[in-house]
């Protein structure tokens, strides 16, 4: 078990319904020491890809990201989710269905902040479904951007986001992939690689 | 006028309905070095306070709560919105009205991470009508913990916020404050001082 690993154990709730809480350090409270040496990760491993800028999704993925950006000497842009949103053409918008708040939003990004230079590396904290990946992909696919990689804090491995964003071929970088939640315990993949 | 308040100038975009947009640096697009730079104006005013952590508001506010959490070694803690809540016990809530939305939001923070030992630096992007920052004001209030300080980027002079945090006598410091956006001008405050 690695760092991260052991640190997700140490600090993580279980909660019925394959939830898995880390609120303590990484999505309500956040502990800035922590974040940096996952950013600290993600930057060894896509340092040599041209990265222009990072782009996340409110509100759980930007202190990651401003982690990651800092190493990078990059800027961050963070899609904004409107449960409801007059169509405004001067930006890129998708449609994201939660399916932990079983809400449909769309994510949003200002146009003029991407373009089709833009080498784009995703952060976020979690992986599960895919669903808000899935929206961020689309917006810098009407960029005409490009994905260069994907970096997520924890990915659960027994929900299908990463399996198909794999399969499309995309370089994903998961940190810890939990495998399953089964009685209270958390059980990672062993070998964590994209 | 300060390289902050150039910042502004430079980078800011005047709407209609005294509403200035610095979203390519502050609240869509972040500018990691300028965000560095504001926490280290933060650190220098604050430092001698005994901080235990910071909190702030998703989604803008998380970005420089960040930077400035970093300087201080101490954790963040972002009070999460919602538009209806059930009542969770294990939570503080409270009320906040966006005044630029036009709707109202219930702000929440989980007991756990705040209690009545935590000297609270609060951090936030912008200040018009103080409204998130009551609510703010109030979790921590709930907890019977202090607010020792209130960092703000950009306090709107002309909206009430400021003066009636000032005048409950809480040490506000805001790095640029705007007294007027005038005929598409920006009009700063010559004495910036909490």
């Amino acid at each position: 078990m690695n760092w991260f690993e052991q640190c997700i154990k140490d600090n993580s709730v279980i909660k019925p319904g394959n939830i898995i809480k880390v609120d303590s350090f990484l999505n309500h409270q956040l502990d800035i020491a922590i974040l940096d040496r996952l950013a600290q990760e993600f930057y060894e491993y896509f340092k040599k890809k041209p990265i222009t800028k990072i782009l996340t999704i409110e509100a759980s993925g930007i202190a990651l990201s401003c982690s990651v950006a800092r190493l990078f000497q990059v800027p961050v842009l963070f899609a904004k989710k409107a449960v409801s949103l007059n169509i405004d053409p001067q930006t890129y918008q998708s449609t994201v269905y939660s399916f932990t708040k079983k809400v449909t939003s769309q994510v949003v990004v200002a146009k003029q902040y991407l373009d089709a230079s833009d080498q784009i590396l995703i952060i976020d904290d979690f992986l599960a479904e895919g669903a808000a990946l899935g929206g961020l992909i689309d917006l810098v696919n009407q960029a005409n951007a490009t994905v260069v990689g994907i970096g997520i804090a924890i990915e659960k491995g027994f929900q299908k986001g990463g399996s198909l964003i794999r399969q499309q071929g995309y370089d994903l970088k998961s940190l810890a992939i939990i495998d399953n939640l089964d009685a209270q315990q958390i059980h990672f993949r062993n070998e964590v690689s994209s």
